[in-house]
């Protein structure tokens, strides 16, 4: 099934790239509305008073947050699945969204990806090393953690992908656009990501490129 | 039905209060378990790697995130429904309880009883008056946005209570523990969570004393 939609999004932030990974499982063409998030615009801030992308907007419906707006597509587009089938299942599948979308975020993308680029971006000027230093410690930490998982199991949570793997993979592909994956370190999670690297959902990811910021040399290639 | 359960608390906790009020509208008996969330036990990382709370252990089954533990026992316990039928509807739950999770949380919560009263208990120095400041300030913002919502809602989310409620009723009873909320601002909020607090899930919260904290002598008036 195809449906129109239009995704407010900004290239770097992994939150849009969830949805984005959503909306290419899912097969749903997307017309992605590139919007500076850190100055949000009377049109945002009307469709979502926090003011926070990512947003999407389908046909009249406007959703919000991208948690929300996974699990809506999930609901109303169920193939294929992203949620497993029973509560328990679901409540890993969840309990790992959220240790992405909270922890992982605010430990490792915030201060490498945050500090290294999108200070840039956004004019908020220059990197503190602390929080870079602090970032890739944390970073080692959640590799460990994400190989300890994928030793035992096919994808995060369990033997499908879910949404689980695809908060993972948006944290993960933005801190390698700027290079800051240490694939050596786990051959699991290396493996895990060049499977979910090479499926079709991925490769508008894999082509963003903001013009002053490059992405890194090996990032769109499958074999890295 | 009747089953029990443990949950590993603190009291000031609004993501364990989401879960405690959930678990009081099912009607599910719980077992609580305080924990200092500061200082993560060995048990608690056992039971999630995050070492955060809460964790709810129910039999065999261990659920950890606020969220994931909120949706499990709403799909595992029907009865009385905390979501809505619809995808749509259901997305709209899920934004407000990303809203006040997230955005309130960090933008008011943490400054003000963070500030005021966990950075005490959890020995981490003298409240920052400029953070205090701005949660006030964000405060009043949060209070007219759920006043703009409950002029044409009887709910959060719609016409039912919901985890939308659920979430921000557990952020704003926090609050209220250390009369942080200026319920003179809006007679729509002053309501809604005079209805809210009247219901039998709340009583154990508004039974919630630490010994040398006290709650602000209104905290448990039901005619606040």
């Amino acid at each position: 099934m195809t449906q129109v939609a239009r995704l407010y999004n900004f290239p770097l932030s992994p939150f849009c790239r969830k949805v984005r990974l959503v909306l290419g499982e899912k097969r749903l063409q997307i017309e992605e509305v590139t919007v500076r998030y850190w100055e949000p615009s009377q049109e945002i801030l009307m469709l979502n008073p926090s003011g926070k992308i990512p947003v999407l907007r389908m046909g009249k419906q406007v959703v919000a947050e991208s948690t929300a707006i996974c699990e809506y597509l999930d609901e109303v587009f169920p193939e294929p699945p992203l949620m497993p089938e029973t509560p328990i299942a679901r409540a890993e599948v969840r309990r790992l969204v959220g240790w992405f979308d909270d922890k992982f975020h605010s430990e490792v993308t915030v201060n490498l990806l945050g500090e290294r680029l999108l200070k840039k971006i956004t004019g908020r000027g220059a990197p503190d090393s602390r929080k870079v230093k602090l970032g890739w410690r944390n970073c080692r930490f959640h590799i460990d953690y994400m190989t300890a998982i994928l030793d035992r199991r096919r994808w995060l949570a369990g033997d499908d992908m879910s949404l689980a793997d695809v908060s993972a993979a948006a944290q993960l592909s933005c801190l390698d656009y700027v290079s800051d994956v240490d694939w050596n370190r786990s051959e699991s999670l290396r493996i895990w990501y060049a499977k979910i690297k090479s499926r079709p959902s991925f490769r508008p990811i894999l082509s963003d490129h903001l013009p002053r910021h490059p992405p890194a040399p090996h990032y769109a290639d499958l074999d890295f």
